[in-house]
């Protein structure tokens, strides 16, 4: 397996001279590392939908591309031009209504063919190949800067301990969690990883263990419920986990569980550390009170990924996707511009004025 | 399927005349019910092996109807007698090593063989059968003067989380950790339980979330992640786990994922109770310190259970079985002779001096 393809950008980019995009199909791993084109609508469509890309940054950059390659195929110039290329793009746009980088970069394309539609074809093509190359760069700078910002707060030899999956998989190079440990290999650091499985979808043994693993970097996969027990046999200097969603005080929602990690962090002194984009921190958002929590099919529990049923048919099973981690459990805040410290709700605050 | 069959000694029990020992084949639940007769030494010693007969009480009282059924089919009196059925307790010992409760219950056995070996063929398989009844019967009053203990710090309309499985399938009648919920629902009383799925064997969700719902208890299924989501949702009065072994300060080993469990119910400020015989609480151990803790096979995590391999080939697990919770985080220790209160170390010793 070629270690680059999982740390260096190469979970989605442009092939066939740019009418196609090329994907690791994520449904496949770890048990096969297979490379997919998609080479048409139907093709993005489907692979959006059946997570075959997934990880909200990874949709967006995917859909940048993809939206590059099909209007190549467009037979239409001006103002049919336009309408043909907004039609794909709303189609590809129904295939995961939920996730918001999907139809933010749709939207940037779409923005884009518009402006050039009166151009020549060879340069309309130019312009929307540049404005879905400038998604992906965008998004590397981004997860590059957190990757820093993160990397400073770590030793050589640290343990580290993370949930869940924000690594290049959902991103596009390094990732927001895992970004720090990718950085700091590349920069012959060595660490101690502990990565939760993260039932019930299992994206920590999946995809975190798998891409640190072909990264070189020392890696153990635990049941979440082990998290305790390596936090108490002192192997763990810090927890590393990405997030969905910070409200102006600093609570956190992420994957579910990650609540669970920070006060197992808290009680034996250890620092937690939420990592992401500024774009995930809601400052319309009091609390994590506000926000509210997807739960999702019972049946991932009772039944999905196993050869047999593991729970007896008819036993309620409750499925929340997320959780929400008191802002009083978290040490820090780091995002590409820099690392928020308590009180939450004043940093946040200076870092949106700064911005504005 | 016979709610009785979970919540009143019928995982295992004498058959055909006391040729024979039934027991409920735990390796099929909670896919199959399927009963199963043991009327040889090799069926019986295959049984434990499998763990089809899982829980270290249920194996001894196993292993007491095995050897009485065994004792029928051999053709020998006095010494020559003793001896062969001391050779058939040998050989299902072997079966599981480690299992205290199979090597205390095989002695009994041998114990009695002895004691009667001069005695009449027929008054010598009555005795046998009565000290295989009493292993069963001391069982049954000891899980069920802790379920009354127990029961005694919930109130109707409770909300109860539990960890990997201490239910009747595991004992005899009732359980230790479950038995207060299948006593109070005997009395009419209903309870709000959630299971911990407890990975990576999932007694949790084939086992306890089997017995409860059978049993007509309302019982919702979690993945070990969202004992916190659970927690801050104000669903949980109180948490309820059996124990391994209790060290003279009162820490306490348990199912992996035990002691997590622990520092949220303290974080959230919720009781948490530790219900287990006092024949599990070992005076001679100081602390938690001096427990070893088993280490299980690494593809219980990456690879079993699964129709697909779920980690990459090559990553490492770590997966202790058991975890030490300290007492610091345990509300009280319920045993047969009573709820014990902290400080653990002076209790714990009152209740030794008592019984000595």
């Amino acid at each position: 397996m070629d270690i680059r393809s999982v740390t260096h950008v190469k979970n989605v980019y442009p092939s066939a001279g740019g009418a196609a995009v090329t994907i690791i199909d994520q449904t496949l791993l770890p048990n096969e590392v297979k490379y997919i084109e998609l080479a048409s609508a139907e093709a993005l469509y489907e692979a959006i939908k059946l997570l075959r890309v997934r990880g909200a940054p990874a949709i967006g950059i995917c859909a940048g591309f993809g939206m590059a390659a099909l209007a190549r195929g467009i037979d239409a110039d001006g103002e049919d031009f336009v309408r043909e290329f907004e039609r794909l793009a709303d189609y590809l746009n129904s295939s995961r209504p939920t996730a918001v980088n999907l139809s933010w970069a749709l939207k940037r394309m779409c923005s884009v063919a518009r402006a050039v539609s009166a151009l020549p074809r060879a340069e309309r093509i130019a312009a929307l190949d540049r404005e879905a190359q400038a998604i992906q760069d965008e998004d590397i700078d981004m997860c590059r800067r957190i990757s820093e910002y993160g990397l400073s707060l770590l030793h050589d030899g640290a343990g580290v301990l993370t949930h869940c999956n924000a690594g290049p998989l959902a991103t596009s190079r390094y990732g927001t969690a895992l970004g720090p440990l990718f950085l700091g290999r590349e920069r012959g650091m060595n660490f101690h990883v502990f990565s939760d499985e993260t039932r019930p979808l299992l994206q920590g043994a999946r995809l975190t263990s798998y891409e640190l693993h072909a990264a070189g970097i020392d890696i153990t996969l635990i049941c979440d419920n082990m998290a305790s027990i390596v936090m108490k046999n002192g192997w763990i200097d810090a927890c590393l986990v990405g997030c969905d969603r910070i409200a102006a005080n600093g609570d956190a929602a992420n994957k579910i569980g990650t609540s669970g990690v920070a006060i197992l962090a808290k009680h034996y002194g250890i620092p937690f550390y939420v990592l992401g984009p500024t774009s995930t921190i809601d400052m319309d958002c009091p609390s994590g009170d506000d926000i509210e929590i997807e739960l999702r099919d019972p049946e991932e529990i009772a039944e999905k990924f196993y050869s047999k049923r593991m729970a007896p048919e008819g036993v309620k099973c409750y499925n929340p996707a997320f959780d929400v981690t008191d802002h009083s459990l978290i040490t820090g805040i780091v995002t590409e511009h820099g690392i928020l410290r308590p009180p939450f709700d004043v940093s946040l605050r200076g870092l949106f004025n700064q911005k504005r």
